[in-house]
């Protein structure tokens, strides 16, 4: 059995996620996470929260925005007209497929980028059938993947569930940049549930057609390459497929934050700032950096608002997954709704010194011309719509109106201006985490087996609990005890008090939900106060006193060894 | 000016929420959180989830299913038929209104449980018209609040958007039961988004097409009756308007747990428990207990499920807002997905001792009836699918076959059998919250005017930041040392850190937002390394050394009143 599939057993087994609504047969793509998955995946939040947003906080901040989008939005986003998958149908048994995928499982090809009329002529060349019933397959067409419904009790009010959270910062951005700081950068951040209807998700957590995202839109100004705040990750190094080599079939590359933004292999380095921040994050998660790359997207695998995209993939247990996106969005996003919705979505920049600038005027002599009204009206008609640059092309020409030189009426003259500031239109910066992907991920990463036993070596800052307590047997004493135990430790840590079952499922069910410590209170306790602490991993025994059980606990959640204390309470 | 509009005017000013998709017109009931109302909204849910979560965790687990649910779980829920609100549309301007509180609002009278042929006469008799153009109204028809949606690429296959998170618990019941505790009481909690396709939205937070739920479906054994965990709630007391009072018109006692149990005023002492739970945790909002009263509803007014319902009623500058319901739910939705999915979703509880009992048992005499298989077929025939009271009943009336007496071929004996346990459905308690409204309550309960200018005095658990770091002046030095503060600060504690504007716009902006304290480096600082701090609700000032800093905001973060502090230091 593959270690993808043993994950998807022990997480239906243990309550960390499982199809939704079981009980009907489930919905494909859709999941719940369980008690044990939510723990770990609020930790997962909070570290991706901590790390993006709270690092950052002079210039992220985070808001929430609906999962219901009014279709206006969705057409100035693009994705009305191109958030499809081509799709073809079985004229015989009317099954539904993926085109693109149908064809590269069964050819073995590279069909990216190809129209859904060369897909269907791929189909009808290679003589494709229904893997079904054999049938003939129809004609490919694109099938949108936005969940579509109607907002509010008139029909023709069309709305959809957001494909991501995104569009949700664009539209909000103008009003976030007004009531904060008003400075890029300014980073706006989103945690949230969003849907996309796909035609065949695939098992598991990592193809759903519902799961949330936590993504920053990160406004920068273009012109503004000083990032003092790359600083801190300036030396950090991680492996790199830059899209030359990727074109050449090469290898990826290892290399520095510093090397990728002065050699710029990035279009701006806030690119690499987030790169950065996300190849520390997986790494919280227990990925080690020799399981993740950045492949750089070639131009044809671009989304068509990106001018440059790295994806962030995980290769675990001879699986890739894709864990994160980082797309440089340009100013494609903010002009788009600006067009859609007449709203001056730029920022004003304001120089540092006005700056003079030399303009071109038209002057007209309306004391010559208010005498002549048919005249006027010919001149008028004559250099309307016409910038100082035309005008001034045709007074070069010696254009003439009822054989008087237009000179005589209209002259073009440079003035200087001063100028105090520019508007423009922020770029944007986006690196997109799925959060379900990352829980799989650290569970699929943190899954051994010993002595045919299961142990989930999660990190301690995303485990579901700190500390199981058990007392040995189901005898009144021990259990008061336990729960004394369990008392004194839950003030500070999340603890899993257990008293039912054997002592030895007691240990293999915490070990299969990753609980780094297990305390045990033993007839013993009750003459000498003391317990013993139990480590996941190496699944090692020290008897301590409770006295001295916080204490300990703070040394080993401060990163201390097991084995340290172990040693020390050997002596 | 109103104060729920002063604090719309107030959420839009400083990023706390406002009206999504703004830019394109705004679409009615969905609210954007902005980046300071996305920070109180965060705590809002930590502090839930620690109340109705982390204190309970022995018994109660969280769990995160999707807003998309396939029509068959919401036609068991009755949420299909009976999710609705009637409407009625002019038949000359084809506006569509809300058919009740179009009528309440006319005539004022209260038409709750009328059905829509009864608004319709209604409508008829006392002449009313559209309010928009005068034209005559329509027949009243019902509405369903369910955005509706198509899962996958076939037609027909019907999806809702969830208008509750509860009927993900409901369908996920069997899979926690068993892969948790396998014991009641057991509760699953789950914080999400949920949608409801509201005709007339209203302005604000309190009545939204998209919001978040916080929610426990706590599932009880509804014959165990000793509720040990209610303890530390017995002497907790709120005000109640129970059914009776309510009724003749009478008003709400204020009355304790233990009463409430002990007179059994509530159907369970579960109910009790959860009723305190939200008592804390709207006080813990800085909601105080004279601002809120629990509501019993009237049978009529209960939703179809429930034996027992209360709402837990805030009532603050003249608004009265729901802030959580209390329902019984019965086992009406555990038996209801048994039968629409045919899945067992009854638990086994075992007897403490093994019951012994007295079964009545039919015996057949076989051979007598062999030899003969005519008669055989008369006497299977007259007994089958009877129960054995039946079938002595017969015996009893020495009823024949074909001349013999049935007695010949047929007894009926009673047995001693031993039985170990039972299998029963768990009965449901739910409390649940709207978050979204958490906040506005929070925000508008905080609300203060001082001198013309607004101070947000929210508790310090739920405040947007805990501290706020400006230098005085945009000095370079200033801005150092500011910086340099803010990074001790920022180890702990949440800090806003702005140097942008006047000190005045700045105190104002974090008074407003809520943030307790300010502290301000200015130039003495540099000499004496000193800073002042600003409380928030007095205005008070004073000087401490940077050194002290910490231990003061540690002080005054677990309960000291600044006043106190500001005594210290001048001594």
């Amino acid at each position: 059995m593959p270690e993808s599939d043993k994950v998807i057993e022990l997480a239906k087994r243990r309550g960390i996620f499982w199809p939704s609504y079981e009980i009907y047969g489930g919905v494909a793509g859709l999941y719940d996470i369980g008690p044990v998955g939510t723990r770990i995946r609020n930790k997962i939040i909070q570290t991706w929260r901590r790390i993006f947003v709270e690092e950052n906080s002079e210039f992220v901040v985070e808001i929430e925005s609906p999962l219901i989008t009014p279709s206006k939005v969705l057409e100035a986003s693009g994705h009305v007209d191109n958030f499809t998958d081509p799709i073809v149908e079985c004229t015989k048994c009317h099954k539904i497929y993926r085109a693109d995928h149908l064809i590269e499982d069964t050819l073995k090809i590279n069909v990216e980028g190809l129209k859904p009329s060369e897909l269907t002529s791929l189909i009808s060349e290679k003589g494709l059938k229904c893997p079904a019933c054999g049938g003939e397959l129809g004609e490919v067409r694109n099938f949108n993947l936005l969940f579509s419904t109607n907002i509010g009790p008139y029909s023709g009010s069309t709305g959809y569930l957001r494909p991501e959270t995104a569009q949700g910062m664009f539209t909000a951005f103008k009003r976030v940049y007004e009531t904060s700081r008003q400075k890029l950068p300014l980073g706006i951040a989103q945690i949230g549930r969003v849907a996309r209807n796909e035609i065949s998700p695939r098992q598991g957590l990592v193809r759903m057609r519902e799961f949330a995202i936590m993504e920053v839109e990160f406004f920068i100004d273009p012109e503004d390459n000083e990032v003092p705040w790359l600083n801190k990750y300036y030396n950090e190094e991680f492996r790199v497929l830059f899209k030359d080599a990727k074109e050449k079939g090469g290898d990826p590359v290892l290399v520095k934050v510093k090397d990728m933004v002065e050699e710029k292999l990035v279009v701006n380095p806030w690119m690499a700032f987030w790169m950065a921040s996300a190849s520390r994050f997986v790494q919280s998660l227990g990925i080690p950096s020799s399981n993740f790359l950045f492949e750089e997207k070639l131009p044809h695998e671009r989304a068509h608002y990106s001018s440059q995209t790295f994806d962030q993939i995980v290769e675990l247990m001879g699986e890739k997954v894709e864990i994160s996106g980082h797309a440089y969005r340009g100013n494609y996003d903010l002009s788009r709704h600006s067009k859609f919705s007449n709203e001056d979505l730029t920022v004003f920049k304001k120089f540092d010194q006005p700056r003079v600038v030399k303009r071109k005027t038209v002057i007209i002599n309306r004391d010559k011309l208010k005498v002549n009204p048919d005249l006027q009206r010919e001149v008028m008609t004559m250099i309307s719509g016409k910038s100082p640059e035309q005008i001034n092309e045709l007074l070069e020409r010696r254009v003439q109106v009822s054989g008087v030189p237009l000179s005589e009426f209209v002259n073009v003259i440079e003035r200087e201006e001063k100028e105090h500031g520019t508007k423009f239109y922020p770029h944007v910066v986006e690196p997109s985490f799925g959060v379900e992907r990352c829980l799989y991920l650290s569970i699929l990463s943190a899954y051994r087996e010993k002595k045919d036993r299961v142990v989930l070596s999660l990190p301690k800052e995303i485990a579901p609990y700190h500390i199981a307590v058990f007392p040995l047997l189901e005898k009144e004493e021990l259990i008061k005890k336990a729960k004394e135990v369990h008392e004194i430790l839950r003030r500070k840590y999340e603890v899993l008090y257990d008293d039912t079952g054997s002592i030895g499922k007691r240990y293999a069910r915490v070990d299969e939900i990753g609980v780094p410590y297990a305390i045990t209170i033993d007839p013993q306790t009750l003459d000498d106060n003391a317990v013993t602490i139990r480590d996941r991993d190496s699944w090692e025994q020290v008897r301590v006193k409770i006295e001295h059980l916080e204490t300990i606990m703070d040394k080993l959640f401060s990163g201390q060894e097991f084995s340290m204390i172990a040693g020390e309470a050997k002596k």
